[in-house]
């Protein structure tokens, strides 16, 4: 069966202001050592498996530009626009019924746009077995990640150990992020897996879940569906679209669906949630800086530095992350990387959205 | 007698990079939330003393058109280029014979162009005393600033407090820089004055001290000044001042010569020696910072933020120096502001002139 693949890649995080701005968000941007930005190293990923013709990716109008000129070898038409960020369930069933225009029936790929992997091989050995299971009977697969730690930013994934499918396990149930106490009781049990955002399902199989599970949903991509290549499709597309209620599939399919199996990653996953996240993933040099620009560091240790041609001298610090851009410079406390949005909550109230 | 007065404003610091450079040293920053620079407040200080005319500047050539440009109504043949640094003594001869072709005799007050006074009248009621001791007879006159705490950076000047003139005091002797050790002494003595390299007498008083305490030095300022308005001015200025010594007015002459009387000035002194300097003398908002530019901060505190136009967001910072300038941005820990000379000699050895 055809493996195809729609990468997410609508999101306007916050985090990386300010190289990130709603012109240019995170999975746009370049934040490791190769020069590569987030969306190409996605796709970059999956090549062996997936053919370029056969890769989608699900933006919106603003970012469709970015997209063509970082992904050259997409095509245009596999660019879809959601007229109206509706959250993850929406976005999956346009890209299925674009791809179903397409294919009778094929495994469908669906990953986000800006989290990073670190074997790549093992990486393909996963999905591929994704695909295997996928193409079973009616499965809908997931790739979960054994926690490191008890985070509480990322949903869980309560699998059953004891059925298990291959090197998968029964998915039990999706779980929302947990509190501290909770998400250490989840480590405990050994049997809750980060939920990565990462499905594995045939066309078929997940057209048939949101019939059942979002009928109306389900009804208004058909409609988007038959206006494909007619005058009607923008128009169309955008009236059911903005009809459409804002639905995460964790939660409209995936946590009343059947027949759910979950992966377990070993590859070496990085969602990449915040500047802090730059150093883990470049090399640090020897005082334990992240930097990349025109730098000089002078008693300067475990420092994230983003630069560019400017110069930028750091003097007896320690444990700060400092991004230079081009009309803007971040100096923050990496204990204080949350705080980063209070600087973009000011910007708004200021109406200075050249900044934001 | 007329008042007249020399400004030095020959130095090249490197403690206010990157905002100071070898093209625009600290005299000609503007390092108050008045906008004037260092220079422009020396001479407004004086006005009330001494005409606009009557006011040299002695500096180098690379100064000349700055000092032109931020002293407009100085004369052109008043700002005195030396053709090389020798120090304060040869710097101050240089003065004293330019002023000498102007007057027979008159009040020269010698000034440092780079330091900060509070009290504008209290200074000048200090500089109207120091006027009245310097015409008497052969006094040489300095200013000394009553020390708050053993700065070791600073030299020292002893008096006698027995034998007095007026509020001024006879001087016993000058000191180099201190230990700590040795400037803890000399504040549990209350004998000894902080130097703050102003100094008051007659233009007669010290050419006759020159004649006799630097002899050499006063035979070649003979020669510059015979040439001053000859077609060999420039010629013979550049051969003369290549071949005096370099030497400080104080070990030259103050430390050898009679009758030097100090007087302690009340009227808030300030050096402006580094970064640190910004926060002690311009305002500082709620939470202890002194910023300037376009500035966001976020749970930031006690810190020094001089920027531009380019926003700058501080989040989670504490006891910072920022400095943004159009090419280099300098981030430095309040106690590592000592280390910023490092980063000038980093770009020394890399040839990385342009940022120097």
């Amino acid at each position: 069966m055809n493996i195809t693949a729609l990468i997410m890649a609508g999101g306007r995080g916050e985090r990386f202001w300010p190289k990130s701005r709603k012109s240019l968000p995170k999975q746009f941007l370049s934040l490791t050592d190769d020069g590569k930005t987030m969306i190409q190293l996605t796709v970059e990923r999956i090549l062996p498996l997936v053919k370029l013709e056969d890769i989608y990716i699900a933006t919106n109008k603003d970012y469709k530009q970015l997209a063509l000129e970082q992904l050259p070898g997409i095509p245009e038409e596999n660019i879809l626009c959601e007229p109206v960020g509706r959250n993850t369930a929406p976005c999956i069933g346009l890209g299925a019924i674009h791809i179903a225009k397409k294919y009778d029936d094929a495994i469908m790929l669906v990953l986000p746009s800006d989290h990073l992997i670190k074997f790549h091989k093992m990486y393909l050995t996963t999905l591929k077995e994704a695909c295997r299971i996928a193409e079973q009977d009616s499965n809908l697969v997931t790739i979960g990640i054994t926690p490191d730690y008890p985070e509480t930013g990322y949903g869980y994934i309560k699998f059953d150990p004891h059925e298990t499918e291959g090197m998968a396990y029964k998915v039990d149930r999706f779980v929302e992020k947990p509190t501290l106490d909770v998400a250490k009781e989840y480590l405990a049990t050994e049997e809750y897996l980060w939920n990565s955002g990462q499905f594995i399902w045939k066309l078929s199989t997940i057209l048939k879940n949101f019939a059942q599970y979002m009928p109306d949903t389900y009804k208004r991509l058909q409609r988007i569906q038959a206006a494909i290549g007619t005058p009607e499709q923008d128009l169309v597309l955008d009236q059911e679209f903005h009809a459409m209620g804002s639905q995460s599939i964790d939660y409209g399919i995936m946590e009343k669906a059947e027949n759910i199996y979950i992966l377990p990653g070993t590859f070496g996953w990085d969602d990449v949630g915040s500047w802090l996240a730059v150093e883990r993933i470049n090399k640090t040099n020897e005082f334990g800086n992240a930097v990349k620009g025109n730098i000089i560091t002078v008693n300067t240790k475990n420092c994230v530095i983003q630069g560019g041609e400017k110069l930028i001298a750091a003097v007896g610090l320690e444990d700060l992350i400092v991004v230079d851009t081009e009309d803007a410079t971040l100096i923050c406390a990496k204990n204080s990387a949350g705080d980063i949005k209070k600087v973009l909550e000011n910007l708004k109230i200021c109406n200075r959205d050249e900044y934001i």
